[in-house]
């Protein structure tokens, strides 16, 4: 037994939730992963060349993990993370693994070190734990195994047992990797997610640049509302033959809002003048979630709202580094008067998906669970981000089941650029769930053979048919 | 043993706890049971008719079932549930049964699966899992039982050891059935409380034409603040002849008010008006919370305040279907700020009894626990609605004894027109505190002949003492 | 075994973790006691006199006790509180002792009921709960043993093992008991914490005068906002000569300020002048909590932020009795916007130590883990007040450290004016993280070995560290 993962981690304690759970996850857990949502890099699998070096592939690119190194006082150019203006950064990926290596103890407690450690002892057969004695033997054996063929984007997919997994693109975006690997007769299933953000948050960096490669990219007339509308309508088309089934929309707030056409025309020439105040940029973001659940309407893909991260909280680091450092902190978010504009005019139709996040566990009981326990078009996605983790995800269950059950929520999301820890992300949700299922069982709330099937559910089957995969 | 209803359901699992636990329960098990709070038809125990079927008994009247099919796509006209324009909707019982017993599966985890299994194996002693397979055993074996003289209402009331069930009425209720009981002769003790939110809310279907009424019943001269104050006190004082011991008050916010006398005149005379915006509708729901505070002190009913719903979120939904479908959502809910006004009033005083309610659970810990831990006046009623269930109540006690203890809560309220599940929900409640209570024991907070007496306090003795009945 | 100190409370109930949570717990519970921040009375070190009496030493001046028996309908009169009209109140001890016994049991489930049974048990070798049965035993033991030269503060002190204790002073305050404490040999460590509100909050009673004095003290012109900054920078060095090594803030919220240099003048001219607004008010101790901040950048204190309490939330009790009457109410608190501008100036530092605090436990996972998983110069500090308890440690840890882990945070604060009850604070707390760690190592995301050291951090490394003690 490798102690790196014990085989019973994140099961309940004592002995009779513990045979539970273990029954349970034994059934599921070699179930094929189905990823929704996530942010690996489509090119991996395209050009399926060797990663470079453990610290390009494990430190460098994962906030989770220099955030934490960060908090504690490491700078991110001790670490090799790219200044904005090319300035020095450490550059010897051996130092830059030992620096980690000798702070590993701050993610004790944390979700990075289960992910980590599963990659660890998965993918590199190590089973000593990674500390500054050890950072040598890590490196070495780690670079060693990436030069190997069988290290290779294309060959961990299957490895990983991957079904089918979602990438996310900007509109802007022309699928070149993804056109590749379907030029490349590679069997793997990656699919695309809509991410319009760049051209539909009038706050984000170069957006009406954005505008102008929208229009030019579509063929339409993105001087008008009309045309900025169909420009989306051809786009979603694009991505949809790509394999995407899903939209994703990463706003400050879960506002939306059902402009008379008139004033979503003059708001959208606002917008595009870029004369927009702040709160004409919040609500065109709110019109067009309107919109884009109108589009799902029509052609079907699901619509993700993934709301309430105050982005670059820290514009020090913005400024030195750019987006994406671990720097973004959650908010209060409300959605029950948030939504409503939306849900009164699409709530209650059978046909659409809109799929629901949060960064503010409080509403999880008080509104997630109420509006997704009733209204017909509304799912809850899987604790997110901050909240992807073994406590986070308890919660979650605890707190979103009783009112909701749990048919209205739609499996995992790993939603990680981190490749490595698809399989570890999948196996602490499949581990968490069958833990909460235990739960249930030995005090007698359901059965065992509804515990059995509800963990394939939650594992595998909720996640394919919420996102028609 | 039947298994729907396994004898040592909701305790923790580990011996030790699970141990105490059931000697805990042992001892509370066949208590009486108080219900100091809730909405059954106070018809069924005056005319003691038999229940129709299975389907109008269960399926039609229960937000909580119809709400949870409705969120998977099941219309509620399939449900039978009437429609506000007289249009069709399923007739046949048994067809409307099959629909909810083919989605059964959609409650797993929650309450609901725990009450409804409650009734049909205490009830009905059905010892098979509801499911497709067998909705015509169950129909059957329901509908045969219900047209027996020992499932009648009286019968049931008996059956289930009610000591004594409160109502709630509207102030323009005339009580017949409560009049109807006490001429029966039936010693069942049923009482009424005052619930006058039609007379109060101003933003309540017709209120303006039930004030009217008010007036007329009351014989009180409604046109001014000094009149329409006296015919609430008249109307508690016959409300109190049927056994009323409180009042109850369905406000979107816990907003209190304490305006001079003349100011609240004068917002009396705009809301009679008709003219009131949405701030007055607001400040006189907030002024009346506090004019009910003073007439408790007068004549000793407690003031229960149940605040935070945003009622009819749906406008789809009300329009076709009404009120009470399933479409209220909790909402973030103040209560430091918004009860100020009436505790600076009323707070200090011991001879009375606010009872306050919350679906804001962030509240618990933060607002109400030190609240009630401090004010003389205040008491915390028991988890509520959304929050009515294992889990709601085991984070109830968690996030409020240390601060709070126990002896600032009330015990249990079903607060259900749901009659069959009753005792299911008391049930739940007290093995939840058992649960509760046998891990502090576990854990040496406090002993096990405390832990015993809490047992009875919480199950019985404080529902009595809070409510005076 | 002493029932009331059962050798394994606090710890899970199976045998697995807690057979973890004991092997932790032997090895660090009779580590020294640091505690760096708590509101004792330095002159019972300075002065070394015996303590009065049982209901003098644990009733009259504990909130946590009296709040609860008010709450109750106890007036404060009859457990002798003094009334700031010096009107007549309780002064036979016993009689009070006897109140308190006769209601023990309201402290079931409590914090206070663990600490005061510690005490009992440890100080005064009882082992028989207190009752109205046993009171007038208590009531004699205790006295006859307080009148013993063991049970003088210094012998106390010792006894507890208290290594280094910070009490916290008005910069008004001569610090004339540390001075004594100083001269008199005693090698007991007394440090003082610079808590400035009574000179930074203009809604503070006395404000105006305050400054004044503050002026005359420190020989600055506090007329000019130049002299008035003078006048803090030289009595915080002042009181680092007194081994302060942090300052502390309780504002009614988490707001900062960094206002132009212009603007701040205006400002403090405006706040002196007695003028200020409510919004002017707050904006001053915004931006007094940045000034402090770059203060400690100079001189090396830390800088605590106590934010959140609603202060003498009734008003009735506030005329009567005063301040800390156990009427202060927590409420929601923002970090997230309030902290942005202290952290945009100076949230990147690694010389500077910002440690937050909370009563909204909302904040915990949503808010402050990520802050402090972030920014260098933040760290968390531990559950506090209304959530120094058992179950309000376990969220606290569960809810922070899968984001921010163990090393984020500082350790355990008892922050309390009970001197008796200080042992028993620092117990739960190691109880309650020993098992804590002992469930992270029963689910095998760490080891035992990593747990030890963690224990060792949490209950004492990292007070020091993080306090520079």
């Amino acid at each position: 037994m490798n102690p790196l993962i014990h085989p019973d981690r994140l099961f309940p304690a004592d002995e009779t939730r513990r045979a539970i759970a273990r029954r349970l996850y034994a059934a599921i857990k070699d179930l094929p992963i189905v990823s929704p949502h996530g942010h690996t890099d489509p090119r991996w699998y395209a050009d399926n060349e060797a990663f470079a070096d453990p610290a390009t592939l494990f430190v460098v690119p994962d906030h989770y993990i220099f955030r934490m190194l960060y908090s504690q006082g490491i700078p991110l150019e001790d670490l090799g993370i790219p200044r904005k203006d090319g300035g020095p950064v450490e550059t010897d990926k051996r130092r830059i693994w030992h620096r980690f290596a000798s702070h590993y103890h701050l993610f004790r407690g944390t979700p990075t070190r289960m992910w980590l450690d599963h990659a660890f002892a998965t993918l590199f057969d190590i089973d000593k734990r990674l500390s500054a004695d050890t950072a040598d033997y890590y490196f070495d054996r780690i670079a060693e195994r990436l030069a190997k063929p069988e290290y290779r984007p294309r060959a961990l997919f299957e490895r990983f047992n991957i079904e089918v997994i979602a990438t996310t693109e900007s509109p802007l975006d022309p699928l070149a990797s993804h056109e590749k690997i379907r030029q490349s007769g590679w069997t793997g299933r990656v699919v695309t997610a809509y991410r319009p953000d760049p051209v539909v948050d009038p706050d984000f960096d170069g957006f009406l640049a954005n505008l102008e490669k929208f229009g030019e990219i579509t063929g339409c007339d993105v001087a008008t509302w009309e045309g900025y509308l169909a420009a989306h309508r051809k786009r979603r088309a694009f991505f949809k033959s790509y394999g995407a089934t899903s939209s994703d929309h990463g706003h400050p707030t879960a506002a939306t809002a059902d402009l008379p056409r008139a004033d979503a025309e003059a708001l959208y020439a606002k917008v595009r003048s870029g004369k927009a105040n702040k709160a004409e940029a919040e609500l065109f973001r709110a019109q067009m979630l309107t919109e884009m659940a109108a589009m799902s309407l029509e052609d079907g893909l699901g619509l993700q709202i993934h709301p309430g991260s105050f982005r670059n909280h820290n514009p020090h680091l913005f400024a030195q580094f750019g987006r994406d450092m671990g720097a973004d902190i959650p908010t209060r978010t409300d959605y029950v008067h948030a939504l409503k504009p939306l849900l009164d005019r699409f709530g209650n139709e059978r046909d659409l998906t809109i799929i629901l996040f949060t960064l503010d566990e409080t509403s999880y009981s008080r509104e997630l669970a109420p509006l997704a326990g009733h209204y017909p078009a509304l799912r809850l996605g899987p604790a997110w981000w901050f909240f992807d983790s073994a406590e986070g995800m308890k919660r979650f269950r605890e707190l979103t089941t009783e009112t909701a059950g749990f048919y209205n929520t739609v499996g995992f999301n790993d939603d990680t650029r981190a490749f490595p820890s698809i399989p570890a992300r999948h196996d602490v949700a499949r581990r968490v769930d069958c833990a909460y299922l235990a739960e249930l069982v030995a005090s007698h709330r359901i059965d065992e053979d509804e515990a059995h099937e509800l963990a394939q559910d939650l594992a595998y089957r909720l996640a394919k048919s919420a996102y028609k995969l």
